[in-house]
């Protein structure tokens, strides 16, 4: 125990060196060692039955030797060359379609360009914050489920003289969804912005009837020309390493960025990724994982809410903020890595969490149940 | 002979079309239709036997399956982490290291934040001009084989009123080397500059002796501190898919950068690479290839000079700028895709060439053998 204490310690500090970034898993392994033979990343966001569809394919693909090497050795197409392959994906005008090195370099370009002023929600996905040169924050209540209070909202959007918001849905770390109807009528009563950045790197996770019908939102970039559509191909596709991502917004924006920069910034395995995505056979077959996957979200809920001493909030992406009430967030990380190899995110540097919150993100059958007995052992059950 | 014709005609629109970068070999077969089986592309410029030996260390490094997994899943390290791998594979300090997401984005970046009015000779690589708002065009000289006459182009910068400038050595697509000591000369006498951009994309292909010992000129980044030394990794090491690339330069250079971006602006595939050139094995290995390939160089020159009706400019990169005196560039370049299965870059369009010339890269033996023969076919042998 002596020694779980000290590791708590360490852990603390290294989380504190990290900022607002948790260290990752690997970063965990190469502080304190290969504890492990195989420890559970439920700390890194993605859905690892996408990251198996898609190695299925590369692995297929790359025992033809001439393939590979073109894949190594060749220029990537250049960024509307790479629009053009996703246009045939998501069916939508190449010219709307900027392309990203990853989102994050989207977010930080739109932001960098078309934002003076941006309210942002907390809590949230940190670069949104850290991009910004002037925020104003708009605090989501714990007492209302982080769910946002629309009127409360657009009034205090209106007074503060911001030109900009970024609307995150699925919320992260929160889990929390807003519904079309309401996107949009907060689009449409924040006409006079310059620029609404509606991030839905999530959005493959959350449904609105049984069948999980994907939810299309793209005609609200094609409606409205001050909307910035961003999506992240990491979380959904569990492909974060090839850095794929690209937005939808009005064409002149994406002549202006591409103006700016950003002409060659794709590498030929996130192009390759995106014509895999203009797949028919690609698509389907991801299209099954994905509610196969959002059916394996649900049960996690179910079996979590089991557990003792947590209140866990509803979630609409496939991971779930969880409250702690009888230990701290760092004490319960530190010991679902040290004495199970779980590895969780300990949300104590989040903006706009006060209180020990922790977040879970949904892995593979075998992983969740080891997760769910696990806080189970350290918890208790409800009885 | 009428259908070699209208190819010609068909041809030459889509180089026009395709501005100042050559159609690629792929959109060649897009546009023509597969019509060679394995045609050869000596247009692009790349050591084949280095993409040989970077893909046999990733086919068996990927074989793991955790590892090919946590490649295409996990997040790459940011750039200063990727800095400290560098670091270790060139024994120079990592925060004087900035990483590129390929070397074209940090010429943009560099020429965008560093420069204000650049002096570029001519011919060159056509991004320097293009990402440059003011510049001013140094003219090499045909005659003078493409050499740079210092004391004139020393007189030319300084009157120029420019702040900047960028010496490619060896240069695109002369292949023309400027020694060590003339490059610290010419340094030396522009310590007023803010920015002196030293490209050393091509510097693995030179030597200055008869063991081809490696031209390490890093100390030039590391003593003059308006120098910055940018390295691409794509023609050397023959992975342009993979974008891979960094600069040398004072540490709040390197700091202002990160300051404004590019924090995380690496894949997992490229950061892979780099890991693998901090490994001794595989530099020692990589050292081996690069001799050999140095020595294909210098035979596919002396057979070339054996051609009749060109003029081959000497080489220190791995390609050959050829002068053609009885057929035009775009005709000589598309006999040879036409009837030989042959892709070279016609030099038609490079700004700062006056007349027909083409460039040829080294290939692998057998192409090399194959490329001889057939421009010996076209143009006829020296008596």
């Amino acid at each position: 125990m002596e020694i779980l204490k000290a590791n708590v310690e360490k852990f603390n500090q290294l989380k504190q060196d990290c900022g607002t970034h948790s260290p990752s898993l690997q970063m965990m392994e190469y502080y304190f060692g290969p504890l492990w033979k195989k420890p559970i990343d439920a700390c890194f966001i993605r859905n690892p039955l996408a990251t198996d569809l898609f190695l299925s394919y590369m692995v297929e693909d790359i025992k033809d030797t001439n393939f590979f090497e073109r894949l190594v050795c060749s220029y990537p197409s250049q960024n509307q060359q790479i629009a053009e392959i996703i246009s045939n994906a998501i069916a939508y005008d190449f010219k709307k379609i900027f392309v990203g090195n990853g989102a994050t370099e989207i977010i930080q370009a739109v932001i960098h360009k078309f934002c003076n002023k941006i309210v942002i929600m907390l809590p949230t996905f940190s670069p949104y914050y850290e991009f910004s040169q002037d925020v104003e924050y708009y605090y989501l209540k714990a007492e209302n489920q982080f769910q946002l209070d629309v009127n409360h909202y657009l009034s205090f959007v209106k007074a503060s003289g911001a030109d900009s918001i970024a609307i995150i849905n699925p919320n992260n770390p929160t889990g929390s969804f807003i519904s079309l109807g309401t996107v949009e009528e907060i689009i449409e009563n924040l006409q006079h912005l310059s620029c609404i950045i509606l991030d839905e790197s999530f959005i493959h996770f959350a449904y609105d009837n049984p069948h999980f019908d994907f939810l299309n939102h793209q005609y609200i970039a094609e409606k409205y020309s001050n909307v910035v559509l961003v999506k992240s191909m990491s979380k959904d596709f569990g492909i974060a390493g090839l850095r794929a991502g690209y937005a939808l917004m009005n064409p002149k924006r994406v002549r202006f960025l591409l103006d700016s920069g950003y002409l060659w910034n794709s590498n030929c395995f996130s192009e390759y990724f995106f014509k895999l995505l203009a797949q028919d056979n690609f698509r389907e077959s991801y299209e099954r994982i994905r509610k196969k996957y959002i059916r394996m979200i649900i049960d996690f809920y179910q079996r979590v809410l089991l557990i003792n001493n947590i209140n866990v909030y509803e979630t609409f992406s496939n991971f779930f903020l969880i409250e702690l009430s009888k230990i701290k967030s760092i004490e319960l990380t530190a010991e679902l890595y040290f004495r199970y190899g779980i590895y969780i995110r300990a949300c104590n540097d989040k903006l706009g969490l006060s209180g020990e919150y922790v977040r879970i993100c949904v892995g593979r059958e075998d992983e969740n149940q080891y997760v769910i007995e696990s806080l189970g052992d350290l918890l208790g059950h409800k009885s």
